[in-house]
């Protein structure tokens, strides 16, 4: 089952909602992670232009939310409901965290069941009775002094979860010069010991712990080749003293004198 | 050090925030993930009602709020700092999902240093110059076709994000009634087996397999004490006809009938 086929099993029920905004913001919370189905249990103000508002570029979603009147017929079919819960109410089932729930629910979306997630009203929550058409309790871990997530901000969390769980996102983009090899960067610093030994910074007889600093420092930033070339024209022309001056001449004159 | 400290370590930038409502957003978010250092770049309009009443509850974390002129004032003593980049823009360093971002901001604030995740505006993003004072762009998997978070919804990804990382929501709820032992189980088993027997529900010497079945069913559901009782009560009156019920005492007497 394709990534975008296990989304579209996810359902997203808002229970009364009071604000039409939260409404949009869900569809849009919803559309950004990919998944497409909303469904609205009596919704105190519904279609409404600060839903579509809020929903920015999400109305395709918006118009595609399904109303009805019960939690019972917004879960027709569906295998697993997860019910957000932030009081920690007497729980009749095991609760999970939002990110062990998002996988318990996509492992049944990848299998091609239909399953939900329930969110209750801004102010009342979910009532025991829709709680317990559900299957699994979830909670989203937050402050304990200041739990107060707000509606559009819980639904946009488990949708990212969701997504997070279902859609692979592949590597991060990366800068992909090529880098140096690794006589290529040998070659680096050997040209650092020589030039520093020149102007006396580094001193072979005593070289303390200069080298296996800076080859750790480069080991880090694992090296382009370009850097390399980069570095190494910097190193040539510190090398060559500048046309009549005195100081550079008298820099390689004198290795011994103090780095300053 | 404490979840805490290291939550606090944690700044919040908004560069350029057009729109008080996300800065109050993001406040909540904050609060609601147990961080409290929010940062301002130049906020177009600030303090402000809006934001004011959109931060809900959290409005020690907004009157906190840092108002500064440039991204540079803001990442002052920060170690490494996310920017947050929803383009797939020519990257000088590598970029990192969120949750992988997360992680490498965490081991720093942990050590004791402070990080920064910032935030460009709602419709420029950040500037390629702001972006250049962040050693990490952080990308958060969204739906290709759109990718259109809102400023709220991202500071909120974010911030939960981190709290995922720095603080351990220890176990989730469970309901703790007391479990059956193997014997209680054994003998529920032995129970069941006895009376479906009787009414010829089961045949012993063509048994199929409904006693795995029925043992796979409880075992997953790891029965409690009180749930052995109850089924074990329910099989005693259905063992013990009722008076005067000619059905029940036939069945009895008739141990090879269909069962129906």
């Amino acid at each position: 089952m394709s990534d975008q086929s296990a989304l579209s099993r996810v359902r997203v029920v808002l229970v009364q909602p009071s604000h039409p905004g939260n409404i949009g913001a869900a569809a849009r919370a919803l559309k950004t992670m990919g998944l497409n189905a909303l469904w609205l249990v009596q919704p105190k103000r519904f279609p409404d232009a600060e839903a579509t508002s809020r929903a920015s570029g999400a109305t395709d979603v918006l118009e595609a939310a399904r109303v009805v009147d019960s939690l019972a017929e917004a879960l027709q079919g569906v295998t697993v409901a997860g019910a957000l819960t932030a009081r920690r109410r007497e729980l009749a089932l095991p609760a999970q965290w939002s990110r062990d729930a998002a996988q318990t629910l996509a492992a049944q979306a990848r299998q091609g069941s239909d399953v939900a997630l329930v969110f209750g009203n801004e102010t009342f929550g979910l009532s025991n009775e829709d709680v317990r058409l559900c299957q699994l309790p979830v909670m989203i871990p937050a402050n304990p002094e200041y739990s107060s997530l707000n509606l559009g901000a819980a639904v946009q969390l488990m949708t990212y979860e969701m997504r997070m769980a279902l859609a692979d996102a592949g590597e991060a983009p990366t800068w992909s010069e090529p880098l140096a090899t690794v006589d290529e960067v040998e070659s680096l610093m050997a040209h650092i010991e020589r030039a520093t030994t020149a102007t006396g910074f580094y001193n072979p007889e005593n070289p303390k712990r200069l080298m296996p600093r800076l080859r750790r420092m480069f080991g880090r930033i694992a090296l382009e080749k370009d850097e390399v070339n980069i570095l190494r024209g910097m190193l040539s022309l510190f090398e060559k003293p500048a046309p009549g001056s005195p100081a550079s001449t008298m820099a390689r004159r004198d290795p011994d004198r103090d780095n300053d």
